[in-house]
């Protein structure tokens, strides 16, 4: 105790110094050979937002790479937010729950983002610090670009708090001033440095743009451990809208602790088509549910999962978008049809192409987090079909995408199928297995027949060299079927990837 | 498609060649320095229980060390089992169930193990394998030891099957002339080389004997990547047995796909006490809660946990055990004292005493599999305590015990209390978690001053050189509070290890 007293008393460091990450991005941030083809070279992005990015050396190690990114909408638009179910939610994500709450997801401008800390677990200084660094980037924001809206949603908002119409707890904060989300991501239990990212916010807002490279460097800007920065962006068509070309964007980062419920660590999607705001949500869930909620790479739910949707319409005749922000849904012409949400009940046209556009650009995203496991190897598909229903079959194929024995054994490209069958048995839940019904297959990313290991319950003889073949290609999709009766229809689809020396590197060596 | 249909003409190798595992215990036998001490040098073994052990070469790559052990009793037993919840069960598992409904947990001889192989998800072969294996075993152990009861035994399970007081499915194995049970544990999905055992079976029964050398050869002999045998035994009294000392031992392995569920991979513990079947069932149960199903490894429930436990009661007074196993419970003498059994609604101060016997007992054997994880540096307790309830109180600890980042964390001595915080936030289920409740410590194996990392939801300024070096030490407990009530009592302990690179190696690198 002596020692350990005497110790204490000369080296009392506090956890802000603590918890460094080196792992966060390559130390000479190039990008692995292996992963170059993930990183677009060029891109198509939605009319009317801007982004940048900014070095505030959030770690103190990190002298040389933007940290701060931002994403805006030259005018306010709609916004849709999914967060994590983990108890301890980041300051940053229960502040922007408060914002979009209170301004009931419209007129939002945008979310200002740091890597290198995750501001989670930090009491009531961390949420002060979220508060600070959102506040101060919508007040730049809205100089930059001025919006009649700016004007009267403070007001609107302050408003519809004095009337009960929004309700704030008493010991709650008011955000009513501000209209900017705000994320965090990286070492958890550790305060921000705020005073060196305020410092740096009025550069972050200067360096908006709308080119290739802004969204590129605004992309890489949010990485920590990962490998390589994730960013798509497409175009599409709706029905009710001829003649006019849509686009969306979008950039997500993760590699570890990724195992979402109901989002994951950071994503950020944009699009200039105009979407009421209850159907952004319900879009937002929808293509949540099959992309960021079906990837695993260590089973570890994050406290800081966020991902947001921002639609601003500017790509439609330029008053529809101010009318989706302002109008109450009900007070919607009802004959009007360039309003997406207009119709949600009605399952119009465009809501089920911009469900399928978005459900597919999402999954497409979600799928570069796994690409970028940390210390991955391989990039496997579980797909699981024929079960009792949907939710038996996602708990299934998570059980084996989740397995560390199954996970090692991919790394070692062991056909070792018995670890398969095994996380299948331990499914928790009522998942309905018969293992005298159950069947397991390699299906090979060539192309090539698949291998199949066990038919309704009895091992195959498996052709060995054949396996290893199948194992040495970096994608596998490992086939589950519950049942040989028609009727049995669940099915879900889970994306993992193996588990490796380097990520016990990655995880254990922390700060060495 | 041509290269690989060349391939499986040239090399089509069945599965049970397929799976050999090759770090089924260290290659030259020796067992690892720092592991030596947890190896008894002698012991206290209960009266006639006989233990063996013999080499099958059940794999073909195992040609130097017993990969068969036998533990029987003298005189048939009252006997418990308790198995693996997953739907996968292996062909002993099922087994040796049956063998305990058809004969009613009475009269058992004994058990038969063999490691190498599961003789898991092997189909009807692999069950008929499983009968093979057991029925010879106990055939010769009939010769060996002929009882009284042996003549009555199987007459008597074969009336109640016939009178229908003991149901069997149509398509169900008959198991009436078998009263030895059989467990199995190995690579899954690879049928046993049951010629090759039952040529061994008579060299088995041979061994047999009750020196501390046979009790560790045998414990030995179930090994599989276990570094070390596993085997405890101690003395006990029972207050209504003046005058009588009874013993209690029992094997153990495991160190792989370790998280059990009612029970974990194979326990055997054997005892002279004469306790009633029921009671045995209700002992095994309560103690298996605390113990075996406590721990974990990789959070991987294997298809082949299995425990059982043997009572013959012969070190009281002759009669006694025999009465048990023969006499119904309703039947006994209301007055009689000397059956544990008998009282166990009133909870009668032997059956208390044995309760806390086998539960300490059971415990400590269940945390030498924790120590001897796959590739563990680390044996880690994790306590939760003011949970709402018990239930929720284990939860959290499972969550924080099977987290890959916090395991990885304790691995590189990195005192990263923010992933235990995450994972007490993700853990599954109603466990009514309050962030502003949550405290988090460090209790030093030393016996030294906690380390305080988070009270109510405040981060503690660490003295990271403390931490530093209580997490130098092997042994370290994480204390998590989840209340600032008194009127919360829920509590629950979990031992794990930490997750290192020869976990990885020893599943990764699995046939290398």
């Amino acid at each position: 105790m002596a020692t350990s007293r005497s110790v204490t008393a000369r080296r009392l460091i506090s956890l802000s110094v603590q918890h460094t990450r080196c792992y966060s991005a390559p130390t000479d941030g190039a990008i692995p050979p292996n992963k170059a083809k993930y990183v677009p070279t060029e891109g198509t992005y939605p009319k009317g937002f801007v982004v940048g990015s900014a070095h505030a050396q959030v770690k103190p190690s990190n002298t040389r790479f933007d940290d701060l990114a931002l994403i805006a909408s030259e005018k306010p638009c709609s916004a849709a937010l999914v967060t994590t179910q983990n108890h301890f939610q980041a300051a940053p994500v229960s502040i922007s729950k408060k914002i979009m709450f209170q301004h009931q997801s419209k007129s939002i401008r945008g979310v200002v983002i740091n890597s290198g800390c995750a501001n989670a677990v930090t009491g009531k200084g961390g949420r002060e610090d979220a508060i600070r660094m959102a506040k101060l980037t919508h007040d730049l924001l809205n100089k930059r670009n001025p919006s009649e809206h700016d004007k009267t949603a403070e007001a609107e908002a302050k408003e519809k708090i004095r009337e009960g119409a929004v309700k704030i707890a008493e010991d709650d904060q008011d955000v009513s001033s501000i209209r900017t989300l705000v994320m965090s991501t990286g070492v958890i239990g550790q305060r921000l440095p705020i005073d060196r990212i305020e410092a740096k916010i009025p550069t972050l807002v200067e360096s908006l743009g709308n080119t290739h490279d802004h969204w590129l460097r605004s992309a890489r800007a949010i990485c920590t451990t990962d490998t390589f920065p994730k960013l798509l962006s497409r175009q599409f068509t709706l029905p009710s809208y001829p003649g006019i070309t849509f686009s969306i964007a979008g950039m997500t980062k993760g590699a570890g602790m990724i195992h979402p419920n109901m989002a994951t660590l950071l994503g950020v999607i944009c699009t200039d088509a105009p979407i009421q705001k209850t159907a952004l949500r319900v879009l937002l869930s929808t293509a949540t549910n099959s992309s960021f909620n079906r990837i695993t790479v260590d089973g570890d739910t994050s406290t800081n999962d966020s991902v947001a949707l921002f639609a601003n319409g500017m790509a439609a005749p330029e008053s529809e978008p101010v009318r989706l922000n302002h109008l109450n849904p009900k007070e919607l012409p009802t004959k009007g049809n360039s309003l997406i949400g207009q119709r949600l009940e009605r399952q119009s046209e465009d809501y089920k192409e911009m469900n399928k556009v978005l459900t597919s650009f999402m999954e497409d995203l979600a799928k570069l987090i796994v690409r970028d496991g940390e210390g991955a190897t391989k990039f496997v598909t579980v797909k699981v079909t024929k079960a009792d229903n949907d939710t038996a079959a996602h708990t299934v194929a998570n059980s084996i995408a989740t397995s560390a024995l199954v996970k090692t054994a991919l790394y070692g490209k062991d056909a070792n199928w018995g670890r398969i069958l095994c996380a299948i048995g331990y499914a928790p839940g009522n998942t309905c297995v018969r293992p005298q019904q159950t069947s397991v297959s390699f299906i090979p990313a060539d192309g090539s027949e698949e291998l199949k290991l066990l038919v309704n319950g009895e091992p195959q003889a498996v052709d060995e060299a054949r396996a290893a073949a199948i194992l040495e290609m970096e994608d596998l999709e490992i086939l589950v079927t519950l049942s040989n009766k028609e009727k049995d229809v669940g099915a879900a689809t889970v994306y993992t990837c193996d588990f490796s020396h380097e990520y016990v590197t990655i995880n254990g060596d922390y700060r060495t």
